[in-house]
């Protein structure tokens, strides 16, 4: 062993240091590499080095109940476990292993998400449906600043997307897009599994959509930031409504001014938009509601609204002000969908023209993803 | 199960969605909840539920042999494995399970740090080590801009750490720290597991170190971001010196010019200053070597060099130049600890006046967060 320790040293000083990762190389010590996951044509094969497990499977977001929908794996040589399915339809999916009833991530794969607190390994499956969730030639930049909530008493992290040319043309003013997760998101929700820079990025560069500012809060009014940043939350209790509304309160009253202090923006109405997933969709509906001289561009998504008096005056509200895009979207088999067509009921009873986008399937980051792809290029037109 | 949806979505609609997280959450279906890692006075313990596993180990890096120790874990109730282990003297760790063989992280604990394309459950133990790691109260900006790349032939990520109050201070001026990986890392390993935002945050707040500009470019030069990110890499061989090299003239010939134009800093050699570990400190002593008139503040971690001519040339040009902290530091079992003595050496033997500090440990992130928080104090001074 320290044989082996002096030659790793040496070969280190000669060509830079060697790090723990390629010491754990397979390919560093002459063994056949595991490769998972590996796309051929038609198929895709998952693979596991697992030695002494007695069952592997596969649970992965394509099958039909990814919470209990699982596919048996076979030990195969050296004992790599494997398996070998039709490729699924493009999208991104996430995936993982259980190991005699574990549950692990692919180590071969860096490309991980993260939902709330589960990560779980990535699988991108190219075709049109997902052209736009790649990498574009022409970049934004993702950063993360904070601000100060008087309102929640608390400082808070934001994601803040910055198109492409933000930097290289210093008097270049924005239309900004504030872009809300749902319940067990945070601010990384939108960037991670939702592709916000990859689909700015993408619609930018084909000239789809016009050059925006997005801004991804945390819209946990207890939390100061990711729970990955181990920070810790407050008492309060983000079910109750008084706190979603501090929340939005916040959103609007000082979120808003903050991003219009620190970045070039049209602090204007006709420049501003809104739009949330679920529980973000909630907040998008109470923002437009209690600000309807915010926001020109308004689009909830996957959530809805009971029809209650308050619903109707606030409707009123942001019709006698004034909009440009009230754009609703959810899934046919969405658990909230009769709440979003009960949304959809009282803007028609209440003479808001709008667009209801109803898209196959349910409660997922496809659906996000899909609906962030749609609406963008709609926004400040 | 018809049922059980139905309740879950009525539920759902009078509270704001539910995620699927919450679905899966112990507690929610009545459980007793697992807590991992637990940290009661002087003791740690960690927990994994593994129903069908035969035989659970714990594998942490506070271990002596982090890639070959291990800790037996006992099946408790409810197939809930645990062990406990005296608390391991302050500073963070990594640590992960291995069930029946098969790598795994802590599913309840969301701190994770990724050391290359291995993601880690992360341990922190509080104490005055530790002091500077966790977060301020009044914290800077982490941004990811692109730059382009003519020397390499591609468009580049960036990691950006701005101080607090850069936004709210629009006339202030900063002076920069370009801070290098190593091999194995990327752009985001020293805002990751060298928790740089952190250690900044702490040292400009108590003033023990100027508020400045923190940038950490990718160092591998046929990578274009983080592999996290799937953008192909050209097929340059980064051991091959003429890469290395176009990868330290793009730092200064283009890294930094990008900085100057699009970030508030005071462009001079006086308010620059180098630093990166192990294959970082190699470009480290390259750039300085390379550009005398670019840096007033080198500090080469983990990382020495063989005297040679060359070397001894481009000393004398550092020394000719003039510089304000020459600041070398090794751990005193770290692999390369020869290395950096004969490094010193050279530095003593070609007059350059240099701090040599030498720490206890190897070639790991303990002892690099040390010198980030040991030498930013040292900078702009």
């Amino acid at each position: 062993m320290k044989r082996i320790l002096i030659a790793l040293a040496s070969l280190a000083m000669a060509s830079g240091a060697l790090c723990a990762q390629e010491l754990t190389n397979f390919a560093f010590w002459g063994q056949k590499p595991v490769v998972s996951p590996e796309i051929q044509n038609d198929s895709v094969t998952f693979r596991l080095k697992a030695d002494y497990a007695t069952v592997v499977k596969l649970s992965g977001s394509w099958m039909p109940n990814p919470w209990g929908g699982t596919i048996d794996m076979t030990r195969g040589e050296n004992n790599v476990w494997e398996v070998t399915i039709p490729l699924p339809e493009p999208e991104i999916y996430t995936y993982n292993f259980i190991a005699d009833g574990v549950s692990v991530n692919d180590p071969q794969n860096v490309m991980v998400q993260r939902d709330g607190s589960r990560y779980l390994s990535m699988l991108l499956v190219d075709g049109e449906r997902t052209e736009n969730y790649k990498s574009a030639e022409q970049r934004g930049t993702i950063s993360h600043p904070w601000y100060d909530s008087k309102i929640l008493g608390i400082n808070r992290r934001l994601t803040v997307y910055t198109p492409y040319g933000y930097e290289a043309n210093p008097k270049a003013k924005y239309p900004v897009l504030y872009l809300l997760h749902g319940a067990g998101g945070d601010e990384e929700a939108w960037s991670s599994m939702g592709r916000t820079a990859q689909i700015l990025d993408n619609l930018i560069a084909k000239g789809l959509a016009k050059p925006m500012i997005v801004v991804m809060p945390n819209g946990n009014p207890n939390q100061q930031a990711a729970q990955t940043f181990g920070l810790p939350t407050t008492e309060m209790d983000w079910r109750n409504p008084d706190n979603r509304n501090n929340y939005v309160r916040s959103l609007v009253e000082e979120i808003v001014p903050f991003i219009e202090k620190n970045y070039r923006t049209v602090a204007k109405k006709s420049h501003r938009a809104i739009a949330g997933l679920s529980m973000g969709g909630g907040h998008t509906i109470a923002a437009s509601g209690m600000y309807p001289e915010a926001f020109d561009y308004i689009c909830p998504l996957s959530m809805g609204a009971q029809r209650t008096p308050e619903l109707d005056a606030q409707l009123q509200g942001i019709k006698k002000a004034g909009y440009k895009l009230y754009w609703l979207a959810c899934g046919n088999t969405d658990f909230l969908f009769e709440n979003a067509n009960e949304l959809d009921a009282a803007l028609t009873a209440n003479g808001l023209e709008h667009t209801y986008f109803v898209s196959e399937g349910g409660h997922v980051w496809a659906n996000w993803r899909l609906y962030l792809n749609t609406f963008a290029p709609l926004l400040f037109k």
